[in-house]
């Protein structure tokens, strides 16, 4: 954890990443009910949304959209991931180099560590000369800190959840983006387990906007510093509209309630 | 992705590329019909019809015989394969770097990935090394996507064929080379999944002119930027004829029939 | 080994190491009874100390923490280490490299070697690179060294401590950090094992006041040069008092009742 | 496959590879009967021969016996081998860089392959590594193209030896070392197979002198360009002799019976 | 193997080589005995003296004691090994890197391998960074030719030592430690075996005075350039009288009974 309130990819303190991964992760299914999405120009589009302050994808969706959105769009390159055709203990391939991710244009690196899983102490020395090489570069780091594999079903449990966190702040992350541990207590034990690292919420499956957004409250006054979200957003038909209810939410420490009025 | 209409393998924004890489993945049998194809100069000579914009072989059969084809044919080096005398999870060898393609010619390089299967990871990290590396040369990519291994048994359903498109945009390819998934409209989503990435449609084994051709113009029709073929060529008595019928059906978006009237 | 006693984590050819990299190692669970101490700075404050000659963290903690406490606490800077959500065969991943260990201000560099490990053989030639890596910044390398895994059940018989402090003579560590074997002539055994190489106690789940000390001393009377506590000085309500009691019976080999009575 | 006709190893477009690296692969058993051979200073007085185009030994023993023959012998460096005290899957240790091999005067690099072998990707990545270190040198690089391995229990029959000389092909070999595949014709077809790279036979076990002479007066009418051969020359009484006949039938294209009766 | 008479490591064409790497192969158990040689310093005492060639020991030791001795002592550095807590197939951890062996004075190098272990392919690999390394510091390097594992239960069978010999000059070692295989006509097809290259005996568990030295003097006969040696001379209560006799075994080829006689 290095200082990085002057980054671009926090505002006020908080972040909003809005993530499409999903096309390596999922695969095409995460796009059926919004096809018009499989095209990554139009999430891009979301992502110029002032609440927004990263966009994360993988290399190849950076390299081909992200010189169209540098302008106006803070970059955060995601460098591993996995398909899930893949049925072996989690890992995850590191997909691109942080040099590359540099001169692409990167404003800060995305990193999956699976701790529990079989793969962690490989994951956890990859991560070491990603984070590394990022700090040559001065580019923040975010870990997705998702502890799975043998002997971890329920990965969601409030001791998991604040063990990952510390994960992110123990190896040297600079954001860790954590799922949700189903209690505002629990969410608040994770944030302090991460001493002055921040934490992010995982935005998860789609949700209704009310239960989403209370959700997401219950992070920030837990002490959550903002969101990490994708399939939330842009799987609605009016992203703008839940992108301005978020950013009361988050920027703002806005209630969901007033946040939905103010926006609908 | 990157832009690469300007690419010699490109021409008005598709491309036919040949491939003879056969002698490694299948062995001399494929050859068996066709016993004087053994000599690589046979089909090199057929890839200097104006059709091909690439040639595909391995390393050894470039060395050997592109000196004498440079001026008129464009070579597409395939980095990595394997011989099916193999028993193991599907794998690739990576045996070409990518400084010793750009030395010996090469306008591009050709790399094959099994997503799905258990080297999936290290399959993707090794992709990683190589489009960075024909980056630096500045030196097209085309992934093989070949989704294969534990659990996925029906390699061509559409849900497939349209996650392997999508996994060529997300690594970073600049083609992705794909089986037919069977319809013109499965065709269709795999080329949407692929967002502004070009797609090729993978020849495979031989059929008859008409089905053959029929094939290649569902498949151009419904988005793909043109065609890998090697057996469907070079296994014929005339190559030349069916090439010229492909280009029409390619280039021309001629359809079947009228290309095989035009051309017989 | 190489001469150490100029380090600034040496006083008076004696150590009291700090450790706190229990977040990672055992997760936030140890942190239940106190829970104030999950922030990082209260134990960094405890280690501002006379009686600590050096504080052992992971990269995270010390890129975030040190730089407000490096004029008043020498900084041991744990390479490796890994989760207890990890199910596999004991092995610790090299998390932090000695170049960004020295470059954020590390006085000794800290490894984890598991003797009877199925991974023994890669940690050991893991240690060799970190080592001579140490070398080149002249900083010391204490190890943890904790023989454990297929066949070594109970990993404090006198024995195995013994191979414990020998197996850092021979690999080159400066200082070994051994559980303490049960006895004092087990203890004096074990110091005798280690030639001229420093041994450490390790502090181990906490005790009353009384039998810590008793053990420290019994131990320092062995011939070991000091202690390497975690729990048994952050998880008193008191850190202070029983490190001014660990002052005299380290550094002064006062016993264990003078020293309490001294501080008391 | 590059041009190498003015190679040293090459004597009017043949080879003729006296290789001992026995000592190894086999062990001491293989000069049992001649016990005098087990110093190799006996094996390079019998390469002195000019019927010998190169001498293939391992590391050490070129290191240490080739300074007294580099006037006299061409050195082909065999820079991968391993024991038969081995029980596991066919594998071959890189024991020899070729750096190294060129400083102690190399004039040609060989390299054994076991296709279908369980290591077959590694071993073809390493093969890459050596190939393109000997271009640098400007070195040769014969392939001992030996498929074994899981479920290729016959290494002889004609479809795997055609498929072994491809494979060399293919890699970028610029010489097959191949076994014999039982007749004439299927030796045809494995040359044919190797398209404009050459193909020498492998001299097997010790067999009569008209057996052995008419076997590569066969090979070398279907094509292959020479022999590399051990015990039927070294285990022999008389090397000589044989080489004398093997000199007629391998550049003069002599029968076995003219070849014999010229030299006995 | 390269020319090593010039060594300081040989004396007259013969080595006498003094090792205690057993703290580490074996543990402080093999100095239950003589207690007061778990102190470095005796063993290094007794290796000033005139009959011993070099001293073997591993990096940590050599570090710690070897700058008190590097007028009297030649230093031969182990740079693999592991302990006896390990449960796993045979294998060897390279612990020390050959720069740095260097850097710390070692005159030669020392490297175990266990030929016929699964883990022979690696270690022969390892072997080959290390003998190269070791060339251009111009160090000669000694191999414990240990074959072991899977299917070979008699290591010390004739058979066995031979191809153990073997295996030192095929792979460039420029000395094999081996152990005695039984007989001195064994012990002569070894050293024939091993053409031009050194073979010492190894010296194995404490014996008897005369039945160590009949052994040696036996070896000698048959053509070992002499020993290595550890237990059967530091684990003795007077090192310096064996040694005495040793010398004039190795270095003047006296009997065992002649030697015995001038120095008890």
């Amino acid at each position: 954890m290095i200082p990085i309130d002057d980054s671009p990819i926090v505002r006020d303190d908080k972040s909003l990443i809005l993530a499409m991964d999903h096309g390596l992760e999922h695969g095409p299914v995460d796009f059926e009910a919004v096809p018009e999405k499989l095209d990554p120009a139009t999430v891009f589009e979301t992502a110029t949304h002032d609440a927004v302050s990263a966009m994360a994808v993988q290399k190849g969706i950076a390299e081909g959209y992200y010189p169209s959105y540098e302008d106006d769009v803070n970059l955060l390159l995601k460098v591993n991931g996995t398909s899930n055709l893949w049925m072996g203990e989690y890992d995850s391939a590191v997909n691109c180099s942080v040099d590359y991710a540099a001169e692409i244009g990167a404003d800060a690196i995305g990193f999956t560590l699976y701790g529990g899983s079989n793969h962690e102490v490989e994951m956890a020395e990859e991560f070491r000369d990603v984070q590394e090489a990022a700090r040559e570069h001065d580019l923040p780091v975010v870990m997705w800190s998702y502890p799975r594999g043998q002997g971890l079903k329920n990965d969601t449990k409030p001791s998991t959840i604040s063990y990952a966190t510390r994960l992110g702040l123990e190896l040297g992350a600079d954001i860790a983006k954590v799922k949700y541990p189903g209690s505002s207590e629990a969410m608040a034990h994770a944030c302090k387990a991460a001493g002055d690292m921040k934490v992010v919420m995982s935005g998860g499956s789609k949700t209704s906007d009310y239960e989403f957004l209370s959700t997401v409250e219950a992070a920030v006054r837990a002490g959550a510093k903002g969101l990490a979200v994708g399939r939330n957003v842009w799987q609605r038909e009016n992203p703008t509209q839940i992108l301005d209810a978020l950013e009361k939410v988050i920027y703002d420490e806005a209630t969901a309630d007033a946040a939905l009025e103010a926006t609908q």
